[in-house]
């Protein structure tokens, strides 16, 4: 197997994390040469502009098939088409990555491939609202978990290579099976997501005769509401790949929320408090100081 | 009714909006004095050495009794507890403020204040995830809204007094009904509150057998439960003073969560994009560009 140094590292998808894996690929000249690959010319030019890679194509085949390290960095549906569409067209002995929000479907997929390719599922836990390439910078990645999912036919050499990787682009490598990452993401990064659109809903149906309510909009609403801005299409994936994990914690959500209206409804107050300070608490051990 | 210029500002309580009064009005010189009042002489010695305030008294009535304006800065139950010690204490034509979370039972006390007291309810829509007086800033109220509840009693001299300090601090004044300003707050405010403890609570709830829960949080969990760190004792007293627009809030945000699980549950995915799509447009159409 090629050492990441002497490697040729394909990204399929030049948005926020495909454009910012290449940044901080050439960037830190981790490895030979990074190609791009996207639909749009545009992209390619906009990523050759500011040195994200080193060269580029929209042609996907030919995109992938001299590559030593294969990176697929669209959303998750379109990972999944990538996976079959590419899986003849691999150099034997490619390994085969993505950064795709759930991992089980995907994991699936690459099961799938032939016995050449070596596959190494991945997320890196990182994003921000505003998707696109324009946004890409090269430290996207730095000292973030980058959750790892080897299949059992991956070699050890393809997993060194894919942490090898990892840690190039200053992330953290963290090895998961594909259930337990997407029962965690659910719970840590898709319920998020769902409470932020009910807010928004919520909010808007209340306000339904009152234009005044978005101008009272302070610090705690915007906070909250964020991630409802976040890309529809990619949601839609996350929801169709990771269901069950999803109407688990949707379910708990709303037998938590539950119990604050029965509370409320009952003036049980002190239950309430328990609560608030059980959570306060919890939030401030996770994220010390001010600034987040 | 003296002139904002020369009147004397006593501001009772020095946390971030009362710190942050004093500083905005003394260092824009918008009036003759600032007068801190706290239970602590080490919080007022901090507010003198930031220069928030001329000086200050641990004495309620003292530092109340001499002061054209009086602005109560507490969280809501205290303010209530001052309206009615303060009362008889107040210079006749006095000017009485408060920057409280709710604003009907606040308007209520006020109501029953003596004639001669000059009440106009405040609410500025502005706050940081930490509080106290070391986070305070003299630009906090900066092109914030400011919601203001004069009562029916409140002279045409004492609003207009109201709303010079208000302005004079860079705050934009609204007059709201203190009955419409709790209902739009629960919505906005109080809500996203709610929600985010929801997310902490439930989110722990799931990860409870999985130590690895929290190094998976990424920029979704941390925003989305941001206010959840917020201050408990201040948020009881919204719950004790905001209870119905809260729990129809709540009601309202169970029902649109609930729709989102059963069109799940469903297969339904049309009308959960149309939904997705809804959120982000509302939320995107509210904030502007990147940075939020």
């Amino acid at each position: 197997m090629t050492a990441l140094a002497e490697a040729q590292v394909a990204i399929a998808g030049l948005g926020l994390m495909g454009g910012s894996l290449g940044a901080a690929l050439r960037s830190r000249q981790a490895c030979r040469e990074v190609v791009g690959i996207a639909r749009r010319q545009s992209s390619l030019n906009t990523a050759l502009t500011l040195q994200f890679v080193h060269r580029g194509t929209t042609d996907l085949r030919e995109g992938v098939s001299q590559a030593d390290i294969v990176v697929l960095c669209t959303p998750v549906g379109d990972i999944l088409a990538k996976i079959a569409a590419i899986s003849e067209w691999l150099k034997p002995g490619a390994l085969l990555m993505d950064v795709g929000s759930t991992k089980t479907a995907i994991c699936s997929a690459l099961a799938r491939l032939p016995a050449a390719v070596q596959p190494v599922g991945g997320h890196p836990m990182c994003g921000k609202e505003s998707s696109g390439l324009t946004m890409a910078e090269p430290d996207l990645y730095q000292d973030r978990v980058f959750v790892l999912c080897p299949l059992e036919r991956t070699s050890s050499e393809a997993r060194q290579l894919a942490e090898e990787l990892v840690r190039s682009v200053g992330a953290r490598p963290t090895y998961l099976e594909p259930e337990r990452h997407d029962r965690l993401v659910a719970a840590i990064s898709h319920l998020p997501a769902m409470l932020a659109t009910t807010l928004v809903q919520t909010a808007a149906a209340l306000g339904q005769d009152d234009p005044l309510l978005w101008t009272l909009a302070a610090g705690g609403f915007r906070d909250t509401s964020r991630v409802a801005a976040g890309s529809v299409p990619m949601m839609m994936d996350i929801l169709a790949t990771n269901r069950d994990p999803i109407l688990h914690a949707l379910h708990e959500a709303a037998d938590q929320l539950g119990e604050l209206i029965a509370c409320l409804e009952s003036g049980d107050m002190d239950t309430i408090q328990r609560t608030l300070e059980q959570a306060a608490a919890r939030r401030r051990r996770l994220y010390h100081g001010a600034a987040h």
